[in-house]
């Protein structure tokens, strides 16, 4: 297989862009998407500070790789979950990532202590641990990006988890979810600070294969506790159909921006907006919140409970 | 495995209401089903006049069978489509349901002689099979309906059929067609006969038992033109969702359809009525068409020069 842009030899087809690319040409394709996405939607400039949300995997470090290669002022954040040898080999690659490249990273531990790790803590809680641990990172990386004064949160989802997040919304006709489903949120005056999606014009496979050709160690394996989450089963479903028709995938989500691009020039307030009208500081931290005590607050006082009994 | 509903023997399960059925109890379900249908979305009525299309298949024998044992007049119109053995076997299969239950059953051909079939013609129009055959399908049924004065056409669409549609439609984002699909459509002053799916609450799985356990003898095979079509790769991811989550394709099309109505209450013009306004007998044939001459008698048009130069 040649590469269509140069006389080289191909390593990855793209057939929803009918074309295959060499090691180079795929790493300037995967710049070129990401610096239109950043264009695009006005995810920041060179100027602003950005926090890079870091778990390890594929799609964190290369998104936190493109930006510093682009000339973006990058550091990163892990926020360590406690999920045994998943965490520590994952913070081991965002480690050797960062020393490796002279970059940033500062690490937070998502529970009290060592104790109790997160599926404990949603056990506790009676939530499901994906929903706990999104409770966490959340938090963890908001509160971040605000107290140090970071311009932007940036984290690495691509095409294949908005896809599959808009599937989820879409099979069940969450309104509400779907009016908050964009690349780029902006900073509000009640303490959330602007959150942009630079890789959600790659591909899962794209990222990947990034990562392969610019020597980029990540952990392959998925998060043990995802296992059987209804992420994973639309992203199958997704699959079928872009097997079936290249660029499904691609024009199920950005049809459905190019939609709400729409609506937003036509001025009515958006369900998120009203939201964001009723938060207020939470009175533990003054993260902002809907209710007193934020969710976050709230798990991590059943946790101290919890040390204290136990 | 047992009936959940007498002591009998379960011959189906049926995940999505997590239950269990035998023979007597799902043919009850089915018709109960078909009746929730008709009742809720005021389809007919047992005075009403009821003109099936029937195929041959599962659904349209078992939506005949169901709606004269539920004591609706209901009669059949076959269109052949003159694709080679399939057409043959499947209106064996129609005259020999129509045969056996003393029902009037109406054939048709679907190309004005036996040196064209479907596909000639699909070729000659340049536009693909499916297509073409859609065209002819819904125009045969339509004019049978309104010449032969039934108040209704009832066509064998099933759960699965209309949330693979839903997503097709979605997936594209495609309000115009969003706003066109419904389990019934209303007969207009142009000259569209009423159209209604009773099946619509039933899935193909359930259909093909209830087909099995009231010895409807239909074309298992599928129709050869539609090997690859979307709707069957549509058909098959939400068999992945499905399989995951028992219910998600039901949700995903009943949730459609309540917001649907809560639309239609707010008063504004829906597309398809401003659609509708735009139309106006055909020149040729006088059914509705927004073109002078309607896409059928374009379509004949084609099919008789050829006929004449071969």
């Amino acid at each position: 297989m040649k590469c269509r842009k140069c006389p080289g030899k191909a390593v990855l087809s793209i057939p929803r862009h009918n074309t295959a690319l060499c090691s180079p040409c795929l790493t300037e394709y995967a710049h070129a998407q990401v610096e239109r996405a950043i264009g695009r939607e006005k995810m920041c400039t060179k100027e602003d500070k950005i926090l890079v949300a870091v778990s390890g995997g594929k799609d964190s470090l290369a998104l936190w790789d493109m930006l510093r290669k682009l000339g973006y002022q990058a550091d990163g954040l892990y926020v360590d979950l406690g999920i045994g040898q998943y965490s520590i080999r994952s913070r081991e690659k965002a480690e050797a990532f960062a020393e490796s490249r002279n970059a940033t990273l500062f690490t937070q531990d998502a529970t009290p202590d060592e104790s109790i790790g997160i599926r404990e803590l949603a056990d506790l809680v009676r939530r499901p641990t994906c929903a706990t641990c999104g409770c966490i990172k959340r938090y963890q990386f908001n509160r971040t990006a605000v107290d140090q004064d970071y311009d932007v949160l940036a984290t690495g989802h691509n095409l294949d988890d908005e896809a599959a997040r808009l599937m989820g919304n879409v099979l069940h006709w969450q309104q509400e979810f779907l009016e908050k489903q964009s690349p780029v949120l902006p900073a509000s005056m009640e303490g959330f600070a602007k959150k942009i999606k630079p890789l959600y014009r790659l591909t899962e496979r794209e990222i990947a294969a990034y990562c392969v050709v610019n020597s980029i160690d990540y952990i392959v394996q998925d998060c043990p506790m995802a296992t059987g989450s209804r992420l994973l089963v639309y992203k199958e479903a997704l699959n079928v159909i872009e097997q079936a028709s290249p660029g499904s995938k691609q024009s199920f989500y950005w049809g459905f921006l190019d939609q709400q691009r729409k609506k937003a020039k036509s001025d009515q307030p958006s369900i998120s907006d009203q939201d964001r009208a009723t938060l207020h500081p939470c009175e533990e931290c003054g993260q902002p919140t809907s209710a007193t005590i934020c969710s976050y607050c709230k798990l991590m006082a059943k946790a101290k409970i919890h040390q204290k009994v136990s």
